[in-house]
């Protein structure tokens, strides 16, 4: 399937992309010349793994009648310092809340199937980072 | 240099990732559950990328006294069929317009070093998708 994403340099260091009809900006740091209009390219990479990852999670976990109250994605990615920078080292802490979640076995064997899961077959944006970095995964469970 | 990235569930297949104080929604296509809240993660991948070298390229312009009156980054990636679904294949198009810029060789150069200094050396988001992908660039000069 091809897919199509149009990105427009709005001056300065900031650019407006567009995907799905969707307009995002983005902007490096202000000291590098930027406006603080959106986010700097490269975590946005890290916010595409959690989307990604986090989609294949809950939708797993929704499967298995496990309905979260609360779910975030905490993505820690180590930048090399020398050009092209990139993440060597990235964290992926799955945070999930709900009632009775915490230190419930049932509860983290789901999750940790549906991280595999996601992980070996299904997330695309961690199959194209693997090819260049180590990606962890952590699964915090918390009571509602 | 650590990188942080938050991104919060927000029901059905949308979630909301917080970077540099940016929120940025992303949600599945309407027909697999998502609202159309936001754009699907894996292009957002391709915004990075776009985003990322187009940074580099109108910045090594700019250097060369090279100032376009408009630039724009389209790219083209061909996602595999099958699972984990990747990006094999991605052509960037460079569309770079100014006044007698059409034909004009000494641009082109310029223009055509600018993006290989970013793609062999400082765009991250491409160093991290070569690991996958081949990547290949056109540029197009367009007359104001």
């Amino acid at each position: 399937m091809k897919e199509i994403v149009f990105t427009t340099w709005l001056g300065n260091m900031a650019f407006e992309t567009s995907i799905d009809g969707c307009g995002i900006k983005m902007a490096t740091d202000p000291k590098a010349g930027g406006n603080g209009l959106g986010p700097r390219p490269k975590p946005l990479d890290l916010s595409a793994l959690a989307g990604c990852t986090g989609m294949d999670v809950i939708s797993i976990l929704q499967k298995k009648k496990v309905i979260p109250t609360s779910f975030r994605v905490l993505i820690e990615g180590d930048l090399t310092e020398e050009h092209p920078k990139i993440y060597k080292d990235i964290n992926i802490i799955f945070e999930i809340t709900g009632p009775g979640y915490k230190d419930n076995q049932d509860i983290y064997l789901a999750v940790q199937r549906a991280v595999e899961l996601s992980s070996d077959k299904y997330c695309g944006v961690s199959a194209m980072l693997k090819g260049t970095c180590t990606i962890m995964h952590e699964i915090l469970l918390l009571n509602e």
